[in-house]
């Protein structure tokens, strides 16, 4: 074999996610002419808001010489500005644009702030269940991933959390809101959260820090905006993109925020900029970048989202599913009947429907419902959700 | 101190070429009014071919939904289709869509090379003088950074690179056309390295990769296109980008391919695949990958650097400056007159000239110019140079 032993291991544990969506494809060239639905991945149907197609020919169109070049690393200083503009006012903090580094993608945000952070063999708690990329990213910087479960309704736990904790833990990581629970974890836990880091990073060196995974803090639902990290904790940071709120995911176009009340947080967005270079990439792309510059007060339809959200929280939950409310992102993460959550995504996938294990996110006996796809689909996809709970 | 110590200890090291940027920058707002001539940077002045222009609006325009998603993690099958018949003609090896993973630029493509390669430990071969930021890319991932000198002439020498490889070498990293000397590798000494190569790779279990980073190998001044390594050796791969042959070095598009006379290369190919999405790259920007499928028989203006390479070679000759002949990028890199790099960089440094010294390349005793700049920056600083040589 020729590989490293250590991403053959990685390939050999396969992802739930990506055998979903591989026997979805072969479910689709069946022959059978039947349609599969498939919620597996998050990769919306819907297209970004007008007003981008707009900009980008704009920015497009603009005949200024030098607009493909690299810019300084942590982005072109319109774009960060813009970025900090729109987080002063949702966080009521006073973010510059020397508190953000715009990255390749939320993915591009996490792993340039884990490696800023942590030293090899520094402990990173996660929160199950979670996105299940994070074992990568915090094993790609040496860092070791410890679980912390949540509470039953998928809050946080702040007691678990201070369980994990240990004289090597460095980071906390979650993803507000949550992915693939759709929760959104109160401001009342973030504070004690926060008061937790505040009091053990008191007796440290170097601070505990919190770092939130925020590439949906727009799409929410039922409130005005996302609760908040900086409000509750001071050594905080977001990592986040475009993917979800302006629908690119493709495009890879993301930032890292540094809370402004951090001790030090100019050096903290420094070793990030740093980071984002020597990982390999370089700089956010700058035709996004430029984009992204005047679109910071638009969001994609969210009423496409709510619908859907609406529908299958009231058919699920009168078919007789057990469903946490999902208050936003784009996932729902209904108990699996019977309890075996992979033996229930084997019958739903019989059935030609495809969701992801709770297994797959660290929290068995759920399984994830990704409904960012056309409401044909959902609407389409009930009656095997019907018959998978009542056969 | 609050960011990771192994990055505290990275950036108190620095980097000539940041340094020179920052000191540049003080230089330039200095109230004199004279102008700085700055060497140190490869982001070239020159724009995108009209080709680019007219593809980008195109692709802008095109009314097809969907444009902006996540697609597979390699990379759109036309843009790879497309990298991979242009590789096919040039490299006269049968390269399909399944040979080519598109990334975030040279810099992804390296990264995720050297993840999917190399285990914790395992050593990796560079020829100094070398792109600086091998050092990060190569610990990023646990491996160990083993210097090889080259010959008088800047050529690789394959005895130095066959007396550092141990039982932990992994992958041996070159840069052809190279950075900072603009030497090209000629193939016989290519088809040398893969003979040594191959010999010690049917020794092991694993064998030992070639890995180009290429992203000046369409930027060849007096031949038709650089040297192969995948003629040379069957366990090579490439990296590379548009960055430079396209002019879109802040875009971040570019690709790592696979020699197709590799064994197993499919497996390879997949692992780099998995790496590109787990170090959180996730994939190459979904526009300009649709762009350069588009694009892969275009090069930027050559005339344009062929140009400034005669002159500054010709003026730097004729001045006493000794001139190792580049071939290609956009490089220079002569001997430093009395020997001291540092001291002969600070000397033109007072002239207001900005050029890196070899020492930052692991090469002291020579400088590096970055020719990528207008001509009248090259003309302006030529009595500078003149000065410096004999003062």
């Amino acid at each position: 074999m020729p590989i490293a032993r250590r991403i053959a291991d990685y390939q050999a544990k396969g992802s739930w996610i990506r055998k979903l969506f591989e026997e979805g494809a072969q479910l689709a060239r069946d022959g059978s002419g039947k349609p599969v639905y498939d919620f597996s991945i998050g990769n919306p149907d819907l297209e970004p808001p007008a007003e981008f197609d707009a900009i980008l020919k704009e920015v497009v169109d603009d005949p200024s010489p030098g607009k493909h070049k690299y810019m300084s690393n942590p982005g072109y200083e319109e774009t960060r500005a813009a970025v900090a503009a729109d987080l002063s006012s949702d966080h009521g903090l006073p973010f510059t644009a020397e508190s953000i580094v715009m990255t390749v993608g939320a993915g591009g945000a996490v792993n340039s702030a884990l490696k800023a952070l942590i030293d090899p063999g520094e402990e990173v708690i996660v929160n199950a269940p979670y996105f299940v990329e994070y074992r990568f990213y915090i094993e790609n910087h040496g860092g070791v991933m410890v679980t912390a479960e949540t509470t039953p309704g998928f809050d946080l736990d702040v007691d678990a959390i201070a369980a994990k904790i240990t004289d090597r833990t460095r980071v906390v990581l979650m993803t507000n809101p949550n992915n693939p629970t759709g929760i959104i974890y109160p401001q009342e836990t973030l504070d004690r959260l926060g008061a937790l880091l505040r009091e053990l990073s008191a007796k440290r060196d170097r601070p505990i820090f919190l770092l939130d995974d925020a590439p949906y803090r727009k799409l929410v639902y039922d409130v005005d905006k996302c609760t908040s990290p900086f409000t509750a904790y001071e050594n905080s940071l977001m990592a986040t993109s475009h993917s979800k709120d302006l629908g690119l995911p493709g495009e890879r176009i993301g930032f890292l925020a540094v809370c402004p009340r951090m001790d030090q947080w100019q050096r903290v967005a420094a070793a990030a900029a740093f980071t984002n270079r020597t990982l390999g990439f370089v700089n956010a792309p700058a035709l996004m970048q430029r984009v992204a510059a005047k679109l910071q007060s638009v969001t994609i339809d969210l009423d496409w989202y709510r619908r859907k959200r609406d529908l299958l929280y009231k058919e699920l939950t009168r078919m007789g599913y057990n469903v946490p409310y999902p208050q936003g992102a784009f996932y729902i993460f209904p108990e699996a009947p019977g309890g075996d959550d992979v033996a229930f995504i084997n019958k739903l996938k019989d059935l030609r429907v495809l969701v992801v294990p709770g297994s797959g996110f660290g929290k068995p006996g759920h399984f994830r419902i990704s409904y960012c796809v056309t409401d044909e689909k959902i609407e389409g996809s009930l009656p095997a959700f019907e018959a998978a709970i009542k056969g």
